[in-house]
């Protein structure tokens, strides 16, 4: 089960240090220009070696489209794209083939297949990702055609949490510092967390928001599949991934009805909107028209810097001290995983949308 | 879209007000004797009118398995079964088919279809998951004979919140309360909290928390049918389910890796555990063996029992008076559909394990 | 794995001994007005008992319609339906609880499961394709409404085969005659083929062709949805088919490529047609606009009404006697369920080409 | 729509004249040891060049595997793989931009899309079974460990047919001429008819068999998943398929009941088998354990070596001469693609299989 999506889907494949990764883009439609230099640009916003608050790994993440464009437009066939895996350091984890890393995938994936690839994780690396990012940047590039833009950010890392609304944010600027929080005092705050926590050989977790605008009404499914359920699978797909809330969310369970309802208005041309929000932009499983807006929490990364107790495949105690490059927090490399999942899901809802009237 | 999963697959039709409402369980695997009265049993615990705190409607939701079973037995072909809708005050509706309900699906419906059956909220009303109940109450049954169990539970009525983490919970006594929370103390102020907002015409939210025990290592698949996500999309389908966390949840967030790793322990029989289970019994997408631990949060019920101001489908403002019976708080009547679709999940979540490996 | 479509979609269930056979129509677009004795009409064309060529028993199969409909248009929601067994003479297949009908479902139901009704075929009876008829006529309503008509009829009996090109017949006469052949002559010699076969004890097989006229070009998709592909899976999954081919069919093996290409032609107004139409209406899986032709052939009935040596599931050599009321031929009855595999699969690519572009 | 399968699943990319094709394999057991020069052996036999009958084109189809493999074993994730295109003669096609190739994908294409790639049929082209083969050949390795082994054969060559049962060829010949014929004498007379209709500037068409021997009882689900409409709909996908038959097939319209029933006989063990095979090993859509046979129908190859009147795209006749390397007859080439979906859809029938009972 590498495929995610109905008519919009993405199919990938490739362990972290195999020869590279990949995926096929699938039901993208017809005759779309892309640039594919915007392509790359979302790549390297998830690329680890960005910034100082990341992992040093220098991959360069290039991709290679192989199919399904011809002149600059998408044919409307399947699109084919592999990243080359370059920089590994294959060796850092020859300690690690019969070491299960506690809070990793080591354990499990043994388990279920009788066999794993010990290296970097192999499958169950965050690398996968990337091929998410592409397929994700293909879904924006048609969606903001449409007029739907997507806005990720990183809303919480550790302690620190961003209390404004994002109304009050200018996500223009989520990109204007590393650790990509539309609100510089708080993002100096929060890398500075980040380093702090490094330097103790830790990691820390954190939340993204993402924020959903210029969606039409009526995309989403009644039954099995809203739209919320949707995005919920997507986004809980993401490594290290551990809760998803969209509109008042958790927050909600404390709420009253009256508290929580949202009327009804028009404007002077008939248009109808909600004096509030607390749907999050979905009703009943179906959009309607209101800015869709969600929070996705992650986990501190596992892998620490430090001496760890573990087993061995043999049950045997051992120590594990991590070699390879890591991340000392998801979060910021998150944020356009979180954009290029909710696009995709926005647009698969989108094309399944075109089917509901003749 | 009206099927939930991948080999164990349940797919529903039925409109609240119409004939019956029903499904069609696929995938169920053959040779399983079925209790008919147990999942009546499921069935009753979802039901309207079933005490004081709840719908006064009286729908004694009688299921009828038109199919795949044979003296006793499942046949391994598809089981079908309906509900008759009984109890219906189709005339208390009225007065609603051309206005919008605040915060329901009667704007995004007919935006959508351009069409909508307005008594009941037609296909968007909850009474659709009784059929999620039946066929959950199947998977049960046969997780129960390979040794899993799933217990969901009230956690949270509006600021009325369980702190108990559920080691120290009987579970065995979630029926032994009206809102269904295993503390008994902690289950009479729900109670009373639930009556007082219903005497105020209002509404209360709450979270429903679940624990499944018994799974073996192994289930789930690696990239996007990680099993957290799996139940997540299924928990985000329930009616006005707005979050879901696993694990450590949204609390991890504010976590460090060295507060939240799970490290491994192996007993005298070199059996492999975790010490402890921030994971929520799944790392990397695949169970480990350990707990299997959630939480869903719910929204106030938006028909509120007064005078709400809304539209009607010109765009003029309307007031509504809700005249049917309804719910103050969904949440009593969630936790068996909880552990229906855990149980959906779960199961489809084995069958497909059963071909990792040959 | 009871369902057929990707967006149009049927689910099936139904034992014929159990208490009802029945589905649910997914997909089927909101809006359209369904005439609902129309989809009687095409189930009283599938139903025992219709004319002195098929079998006595006197099912009714009255379809009963659950939801998805309001006011007499479809909803867009799931349309959930049942048909009631009423004339089950159960008793008749006691004798077979034990025992394997050669060249049926018997035997390798039970190596699969390890359990059968046994009753007359239970869930591999060809009563299923009752079903098939419902959903097939809610498709060709809406087709129809598109300009878009399907006509299958008798096109071989036996050794008796209607040589006719189909431009020569007229397609509207084929239910003049209980065969449903649209040539009068062959009708006869077919009608009185059946008859002499079955005072013989005897059964026997037969073609349906089946012509789609008024589809637009772009029907199908490249690469594993060629239209040919889904017609054919339709089709062989019809209880008795043995083979499927379209356009020029197994005859075009002895072609030469000069003799097989359709050139094209263009009208006056600049049109586009091709001067012959060996493709069948499908070149490259994709719709051309010409007219869809195939052929699907049918085995003779397996239900000998004469003594039949077999084995009972010890192993044993037993003679078995059929007891229940067969079809000589299953062709005429098959003919609706031609037109209704046709009809979803049309639609289902007609929606699915919806999204091929923005 | 670029995949095929329910839980061993292919999902392709790639047009002719692009960088690469390829396709990701999904569900593929871990643990299996995979011969990687047995794969390559396999698409050697589709590569173009093979012989004096195929088309002289030179591609080398070096296939590459990019994931899924680890120390020589399949790691239970998906199996990415490319095969670049290495003797593109583009310019071939400059002719072609604006012109319909009569019974080709071109004008189908540009209808549905509004774009096409003009470039040796984009990803119409037979190119793409490439990727057909790769799979295949997993397939394949893993179905020979289980006992099963799949043989397709060329049984017809235009005018020229085999007439000879499988169980009287000796089906490991099948590679000792080009035409993949395992009866010498009738093999020659093909390979002449081929050689003369191409001196012709024309092409000719075919029909491939496939014998299965070695599979369980229990292959294929009861109603719309029958093993023959899997293989059916596998076979249609092929380019130039224009029919599919299994067991007696179309022969078997004209038959008797009483000719065509499968008897019952066990041997001393107990086991049971059928003194004839006309059901062709699958009964109810379930294999029975007897040998599944079946013929696909290939039309000519549309492509003539010689001035063909055509249109453009703005409607006026052009003249067309095609100057790209062709083959006069894609029979022999289609053989192993045969060997291959068989193997796809039989091993996808395994895994479903497992799922059937706990």
């Amino acid at each position: 089960m590498n495929t995610l999506g109905h008519i919009f889907r993405l199919t990938t494949f490739g362990e972290s240090h195999g020869t590279a990764i990949g995926g096929i883009i699938d039901g993208m439609p017809a005759g779309v220009e892309i640039n594919l230099e915007e392509v790359q640009r979302q790549l390297d916003r998830r690329r680890p070696g960005q910034s100082d608050i990341v992992t040093g790994r220098q991959e360069k993440d290039k991709v290679e489209i192989l199919s399904g464009l011809f002149e600059g437009k998408t044919l409307g066939s399947s699109i084919g794209f592999i990243i080359n895996n370059t920089d590994q350091h294959s060796h850092d984890y020859e300690s690690m083939r019969h070491c299960f890393r506690p809070s990793h995938a080591d354990y499990t994936y043994q388990q279920k297949y009788g066999i794993r690839d010990h290296r970097g994780g192999g499958r169950s690396s965050a690398r996968g990702t990337a091929s998410i990012i592409v397929a994700g940047a293909f879904a924006l590039q048609l969606l903001k055609k449409l007029g739907i833009s997507i806005c990720a950010y990183t809303s919480q890392i550790g302690p620190i949490s961003l209390q404004a609304d994002y109304h009050k944010l200018n996500l223009s600027t989520v990109d204007s510092n590393t650790v990509r929080c539309p609100d510089t005092q708080t993002a100096s705050l929060m890398e500075k967390y980040i380093k702090d926590v490094r330097s103790e050989g830790d990691t820390v977790g954190g939340t993204v928001s993402c924020v959903i605008t210029g969606t039409p009404a009526g995309l989403g499914e009644p039954v099995f599949g809203k739209l919320q359920a949707k995005l919920s699978e997507a986004m809980m797909n993401i490594n290290a991934a551990k809760g998803f809330e969209y509109g008042m969310g958790f927050a909600g369970a404390a709420l009253k009805g009256s508290e929580a309802i949202d009327s009804f208005i028009t404007d002077e041309d008939g248009n109808v909107f909600t004096q509030t929000n607390h749907s999050g932009g979905i009703q009943g499983g179906i959009s309607n028209g209101e800015d869709i807006y969600f929070r996705v929490a992650f986990k501190p990364v596992a892998t620490l810097l430090r001496d760890v107790e573990t087993i061995n495949d043999r049950g045997e105690k051992t120590i594990l001290r991590a070699k390879g490059r890591h991340d000392p927090c998801v979060v910021p490399r998150a944020v356009p995983i979180v954009d290029s999942l909710a696009a995709m899901v926005i647009l698969d809802a989108i094309l399944l949308n075109k089917t509901s009237r003749i």
